[in-house]
């Protein structure tokens, strides 16, 4: 999403459905606020961009260091049996990553959680809490 | 999946579903024998690999570029109206990641194709042609 100045700016449903964790150096990394899966988004912050190529390949790669530097710290915090990643964007177009921690006795193993069932928000002081260890987890010094 | 002999071997389940399309620097490129999508898979050639962090850096940044190399060409060639990437992994462990080339009548638009009811397999000249397009389209020289 572009805004009038041709900034980023961070997607309105996508804002509204997730927490802040941390600015990377590409993406805003943000918690989605929905307690049945811990749920990360990985969002370039570029503006217009849709599909994987609308970025240049400097931000490509970059993006797959934020990946490397997230997904596996996110699996030992979480103790997950598998991550999911993807870029779906069928629902929201701006350009977004999901790190998804599943679990074999998840609600929906193995099928995706995408478009499965209702978000149930964090309770407010678990979720700080869990962003917290979050931070520390992928930036421990 | 690792052989005895700790090389790297297809998953059969992968092998089974899909049809040969290319080998690439670092992966397979494979087309999922599902008719009603235009579905590729990127295989990376390593033993061994579950989870991306499992891959080396320079490999991870290979699986970046082979990602840009297929991904463009293949929307264009579909005409697709959103290509989904991802790497699920909750069925076939196998380090595999997915391109899939969504349109907005297809049948279980906006939601993820993975676990929605069952392959339809392509008739072999239309998969041949296909897989010849394909080609065609990414490695135009």
């Amino acid at each position: 999403m572009t805004s009038q100045t041709g900034r980023f700016a961070l997607d309105p449903t996508l804002e509204a459905d997730s927490l802040p964790v941390k600015k990377l150096g590409l993406c805003e990394l943000r918690l989605i606020d929905d307690s049945r899966w811990p749920w990360l988004i990985l969002v370039p912050q570029r503006p217009d961009i849709v599909e994987v190529f609308d970025m240049t390949h400097l931000d490509q790669t970059m993006l797959s260091f934020e990946f490397g530097l997230v997904a596996k710290p996110f699996k030992m915090l979480t103790g997950c049996d598998k991550l999911n990643l993807a870029t779906l964007g069928n629902a929201v177009p701006q350009f977004h990553c999901h790190i998804v921690a599943r679990s074999k006795d998840d609600p929906n193993w193995p099928k995706p959680v995408w478009g499965f069932g209702d978000r149930v928000p964090y309770d407010k002081d678990v979720a700080d809490a869990f962003i917290a260890d979050i931070v520390k987890a992928i930036l421990p010094v």
